[in-house]
């Protein structure tokens, strides 16, 4: 029952009660391969030169050693009270095998040379596995156009409700991953009630516009938003090194005509990019694009500058999880020669060409109440121009304290 | 003196006063080009099939004719009281050329087939080519080891001088941008006065740990950094998706013995890779690595998550300009395959090692009066252990608030 594993003789399996059969395996031909195989219902094991094979649930998953060993959960290895390492990676011999591996009541057993145990819950290995974290999806959600959003009827959260229960929270959250926009009705139309029904969700993120941000079209701010134009769809704040994550807007009083908010879903335009032309969308994923926010007036001076591709992908299994696109505050380009420039040009216009389709924009009035969060990440919002007084007031979150949020929910995000 | 273009008739240059020569130029054999050269002491130019081939001062320079459409400064295209782009992008032709072009007094002249008229500056132009940006640097910055950064003798900037004298805050910020960490002295020691030398900077970022914090080795949240042993050197909020730019430490008070702060220039580390191991600091650049902060308190409730290589580097001139590094709070690496895994950790094994050579160690004590400004996305920091009450407090400020401060000041960043 035993082979020798760089020359050590390995000790004899004390307790393996999942598995039905244990042997020697065969040494592939041409691979120089230290083999020990453990056949079971539900779990075999391999060690192979380069990696340990674990056979379970019918998915074979391949762990590096040295990520064995890094990823150790004993209380030596692991602060399971901060959730943090303990464990001294630089001190890890980058050649480390395992002297003796079991699988024990549902556990991978390894005890390394220096005699220090590490156990693995099996589902906990297939949880973390490469294997299965490539063919999955970071955050689930729903893609939409006018059509399909509307058909929906996504239901609104409610003031009293949203500010005391938990459960309406939630679901709140649950909305917002999916589609990438929310709404609570009924908030009192102040400033001060927008800032409570914000913070009920989580942080407010202070920028160069203050925390919480009122405006009229009184061109107080060197910024087009400061007018009664009509406004195209674009993400917020493309000119961050991180953009803004969330968007909340509360009119507060409208007397006048026009104003329509526009929402335009980014990830559905960019998989439609995707599908009709994966070059042009690879190209869009690769091409840094500066975007700029200057503003030279008496009471402000600022120059921000933001690069990033216009759609970011997680490169282990291409979700896109990012859309950065602001035709205003895009500026110059200058970072690839003049022939990646004209495919670049190609790639936008599929892109603008599928965002700006009539049947993808979802017109919305924000009427005094009625207060919208916007990933500011996905969906893309415009205006149409208006009359009259119009007062806005909202304010910006970072992403990640509202995904913490979410994930605090038991949210996939 | 003429032509064709298109099919087209040029007209004839009404001003080219800086050019000594202009004629017909040769045909390329093999090459579909079309050329109008313009030979002068300081600019011609050639109208090639795919670009505008721009050769001033020396340098050869080659314009996209879309970007040179969508480029356009004037008063319809592009609005210089917001710095924003009016021209919709979307409407121009993908296979746009000008009907003519000339050099005027020291300007690139453009006339579009719908007669709008483009001017650039010759030195706008070379400013902003691809050929000057691929070389450029876009912060620079002095590279320290313990022995370099006491050489320099870099002076503190002084509390009275720095809250009250912009020339003051320029100098700290220079410092500041060329070594990634600067100092305030004669802070009066309370969370006040940081926070207001803090805000003679920019904006304070609030986190879940607040917008001042506060501490001492209470334990108060889920964290090793309210405890009292020694942390080896990090970079902090590794786990945010773009963790914070600078921190500010003002240590209050301390009625005991250790408690040095470290700090370690990570670019140094990161080019010492570069210099040793071009394909090793090549993948440290491009996998994504992990990092959680999981909090389940009482009071506190937390899962951020942060995806990102350990190295982030420009892609046009590999210039490093943010490094991620924070053994505590890595978790789970499950996005590359078991042989990239392997070649991971030998790859953050040599960026360990060098971070890790006494000689790039610097060691401060922080005492009440000294307020430190660290650049988190290139200082490492770290701090040993120490006894008795130790009271530090400090805040997060977000690197694009600082940069903006700093390009005011006409620094580059």
């Amino acid at each position: 029952m035993l082979v020798t594993l760089k020359g050590k003789v390995l000790p004899a399996l004390k307790h393996v009660p999942v598995l039905t059969g244990l042997r020697n395996a065969r040494k592939p031909s041409g691979q120089n391969v230290h083999i020990r195989a453990c056949y079971a219902t539900s779990a075999t094991f391999q060690l192979l030169e380069n990696c340990l094979e674990l056979n379970y649930k019918g998915t074979p998953m391949h762990f590096n050693y040295v990520w064995l060993r890094d990823h150790c959960r004993s209380a030596s290895s692991y602060d399971s009270s901060t959730n943090q390492r303990n464990l001294d990676t630089g001190s890890i011999d980058l050649a480390i095998r395992p002297d003796s591996t079991t699988v024990e009541d549902g556990h991978l057993v390894l005890t390394w040379p220096d005699g220090h145990v590490t156990k693995y819950s099996l589902s906990w290995l297939a949880d973390n596995a490469y294997e299965g974290k490539k063919q999955g999806t970071v955050q689930p959600r729903i893609l939409w156009n006018s059509e399909i959003y509307k058909k929906v009827n996504v239901p609104s959260a409610k003031w009293d409700t949203f500010m005391s229960c938990d459960n309406e929270l939630k679901k709140f959250l649950q909305n917002y991953l999916l589609y990438g926009f929310a709404f609570v009705d009924d908030v009192p139309a102040t400033v001060e009630a927008t800032e409570a029904v914000t913070q009920r969700v989580s942080l407010i993120r202070e920028t160069t516009y203050g925390k919480m941000w009122c405006f009229t079209s009184d061109f107080s701010r060197g910024d087009s938003a400061y007018s009664q134009v009509a406004l195209d769809r674009h993400t917020d704040t493309s000119y961050f090194h991180e953009p803004c994550g969330i968007q909340v807007f509360h009119c507060l009083k409208h007397e006048g005509t026009g104003g329509r908010t526009l929402l335009v879903d980014g990830f559905y335009g960019a998989e439609k990019v995707r599908q009709k032309s994966p070059e042009n969308f690879d190209l869009l994923t690769r091409v840094p694009i500066r975007h700029d926010y200057i503003e030279n007036t008496s009471g402000h001076q600022n120059h921000m500058i933001g690069f990033g591709p216009l759609i970011n992908v997680y490169p282990w299994n291409n979700e896109v999880y990012q859309i950065r696109y602001n035709n205003y505050d895009r500026t110059v380009i200058n970072t690839i020669p003049h022939d990646t420039v004209q495919r670049w040009y190609v790639a936008h216009r599929d892109l603008t060409t599928e965002l700006r389709r009539p049947e993808n924009e979802l017109w919305v009035k924000l009427n005094p109440g009625r207060v919208i969060f916007i990933d500011n990440w996905r969906v893309l919002h415009g205006r149409e121009s208006f009359t009259g007084l119009r007062q806005l007031c909202g304010c910006y979150m970072t992403r990640d304290d509202v995904l913490s949020m979410a994930r605090r929910f038991g949210l996939q995000a």
